[in-house]
């Protein structure tokens, strides 16, 4: 283990050198590690990567009060004091502590205890399994390099924006204060639940929205009650509407913010989420014959296609198959294991869909929980996904409030499930539930859509009573018609 | 429709006569029904049986205050004044709701909406396929007969207990008010969950436990964390305890319970939890050779084993095969699709093992849930009935408290996982969840137990991150090893 800058001259050999120390570079290391390959990791910022410091970990930690006390808010039992906005300073010392205070001491002792090497710096590719790093050693490859950079915030290109000081979602998420009046750019995962949290802690919520809906890659009802919640909760929620500058004349006031219509809106701070870029413009990808600031396209074992020899790797967001931690660390498992059976030079790789090798449910079965309030998660495709990739499909669905295990979950219970079927198998493509407390059920549909049971036998996998799991019966019972 | 009296003299033919007008004789005839045979029902007491009234419904809205608050608390952003007992008459006020202040007129309506008759009144068989009813017709079954008549709280023989007006799941479910001091006599599910339900509503709870464990069918940890959290809270729980006498010398003062080794305990209250009984001692058994009071075995297809001619079928708590009113809906399920296809004179019924006329999941894959604080969940089956069922099987457990998603979801998280393997084949036999929250992520497992997925194939079904269902990536880690 290095962390000091040691002279560049110096170069070191391993069998895997990865690029990028968040939770996907950490699972390549370690998949590759343990199955018997030595592994270096670079990185230039905190290990750990965005997931636990800007991402994931903080937002969570953000959005966990808020859905605990709105559900204990639908049951008789707390005393009227529990209204009004959440108190911001215990909210903020608890996400402090799950991102480390920004420190990741934590994680580089997890490196040494699983026997990866690491070294502090921008690593580059200089040529075929080269990598160099600045300041530090030159990085030989015996097997495989991995790219595992991420994705940052992608801001647009806006008049006024750098007086502006935007925040994307890392400010978003390591914010200290709680401004009075947040306008929202764009209307994705990142957008809402920003909304949701800081309408929580007591910003007035204003979402410029491009679209006419909220998280449109969803169902969509997904985003309309979403946005039904927002509303009620007092946010300002805006429809087609572009944003043609940004400005904040004085460094210490407000900012101002001229729409399409040349309409102006005056918040406190301004967050951009309006989707990700890759972050490859600085790896040496030229080197390669790879264009710098490009997604990097691969196979389902996450070898870049693009680039011969077998020995390059792009895992994680960067190579843009699906951007969620929980997915990146699928593939880093999946690739991690096929860099060694190649390296051992094992002649056929499980690579057949569902194999050991390919990242099948990438495209098959990816679940996304968004914890607003209430919650919104799918798994697998929807039905208009269903439908472009060629399935003959037939979508069900079944109001959630209906279901004797929800209506006793929360007074008022306002939800809906979809079950999306592939009428010449009978094995279900999709599945989305929208409503407080259904982030636990979603695995129930992961599992069902990644090991395509049959809907004959769902009906014997019987939802305890009463649960909101019991949802299952009404789909299925729907789906009989 | 009658729900008059009419002359006995009077019969009246159905294709299928059902006996109990629970959510088990309700899904009989409805299946039945909805397979085009024509169908009545008999119930002396109120339609919607014990789950509506006595079990299900009322404890889980008792109960569900109690998480939902204790779920806020382990966050930050709730003020101090959310301590302190949950507000009984509201709580009740709610269980009452879901309860329909104990009448069942919608569910009289529900039954007239699905075209299945129905007689209120005692019936009992009178020879085969015969049913007579007190005061009211005569009923003949072309085909089948369905005995869901369910089970009833079995009370110990003590000397005293006339005298004590004791509680059962009837009267605790039920209650109008807060006993001061509960003692509750038995560790099982009812037990504990009504444990948890009145401390939280105020009294100070002893617990009287014949044996050294709570919950003791299911996995051991989930007894010991239950217990540790009840004790937590202040309940008294007293190990290996038999108790030998119950007496309320005045009727308006406590009950005293005498226990085995002389000690006397003082309480305004007891509840005697302590197992079921079936509802059968009163159906005229004998008129078709059964012993009256007993179980009735049946087989896959819930059919009565020891009766000829295949007409008599036993369905839900009676048959004992899962006393649950989930398990006891399916089984009507299959039972319904099965007479309607004996009736049909389908020469081959569906019964192999998980077909569409076997009650396979009943013995395989009985999910249930606990709602106490954590919350205990299982499905299938655990590491001591895999192993007496002749399975060779490995379990692995995983500390919950590890789960990133678990720590967001409630600060000191406490809880475990279980995953049960079969060696041989490499599928869940069953899976145990305790903790905080994880009332539906049980489903994942009840669908990866019943559609017997392989492990292989559990390593694509992404849990998404943060959630607690991220267990499962830990379990099957910890299989690996």
């Amino acid at each position: 283990m290095a962390q000091t800058a040691e002279p560049a001259a110096q170069s070191r050999e391993y069998d895997v050198v990865v690029l990028g120390a968040g939770p996907v570079g950490e699972n390549v290391a370690d998949r590759a590690n343990a199955l018997g390959l030595s592994a270096v990791i670079v990185e230039s910022e905190l290990v750990g990567g965005e997931c636990s410091y800007w991402a994931c970990m903080p937002s969570k930690a953000l959005l966990r009060p808020v859905a605990a006390r709105a559900d204990a808010r639908r049951v008789p039992g707390l005393p009227e004091a529990a209204g009004g906005p959440l108190d911001a300073r215990a909210v903020f010392a608890r996400r402090d502590a799950f991102t480390s205070h920004w420190k990741d001491d934590g994680q580089v002792d997890w490196l040494d205890s699983a026997g990866i090497d690491f070294v502090r710096g921008k690593g580059r590719l200089a040529g075929p399994k080269r990598v160099t790093v600045d300041g530090g050693p030159e990085l030989i490859a015996r097997h495989a390099v991995a790219v595992c950079t991420g994705s940052s915030a992608a801001l647009p290109d806006l008049p006024g924006l750098a007086t502006a000081r935007p925040w994307t979602s890392r400010e978003a998420t390591s914010a200290q204060a709680v401004p009075g009046r947040l306008a929202v750019v764009g209307g994705g995962v990142v957008a809402v639940e920003m909304a949701t949290a800081f309408q929580a802690l007591g910003s007035r919520v204003t979402m410029l929205v491009r679209g006419s809906s909220l998280l449109a890659r969803m169902e969509p009802f997904a985003g309309e009650l979403v946005a039904e919640s927002l509303a009620e909760g007092g946010a300002d929620l805006r429809w087609n509407t572009s944003v043609e500058e940004v400005r904040r004349a004085d460094p210490d006031g407000p900012v101002t913010l001229t729409l399409g219509g040349g309409e102006r809106i005056e918040a406190d701070e301004v967050l951009f989420a309006t989707g990700r870029a890759p972050r490859t413009d600085d790896l040496g990808l030229e080197t390669v014959g790879l264009e710098p600031g490009s997604w990097l396209e691969v196979d389902d074992s996450c070898l870049v296609t693009a680039v011969e020899g077998g020995w390059l790797y792009a895992v994680g967001d960067v190579n843009h198959r699906a951007l969620l931690t929980h997915q990146g660390k699928y593939q880093a498992r999946i690739a991690g294991a096929a860099i060694a059976a190649r390296a051992r030079g094992t002649s056929k790789l499980d690579t057949g869909r569902w194999g050991a090798h390919a990242a099948t449910a990438d495209t098959a079965a990816v679940p996304q929980v968004v914890f607003t309030d209430p919650e919104a998660a799918s798994a697998g495709l929807t039905t208009e996904e269903a439908e472009r990739a060629g399935y003959r499909v037939r979508s069900v669905d079944v109001d959630l409030g209906g279901v004797a295990g929800a209506s006793l979950y929360a007074d008022g219970y306002r939800g809906r499930a979809r079950m999306v079927v592939d009428l010449d198998r009978e094995v279900v493509l999709g599945a989305t539930f929208v409503g407080p407390g259904i982030g636990e059920l979603l695995h129930s549909a992961t599992v069902a859509v990644a090991a395509e049971v049959p809907l004959s036998r769902l009906w014997h996998a019987v939802p305890a009573y009463p649960t909101i799991s019991e949802v299952w019966l009404r789909l299925l019972e729907a789906y009989r018609g």
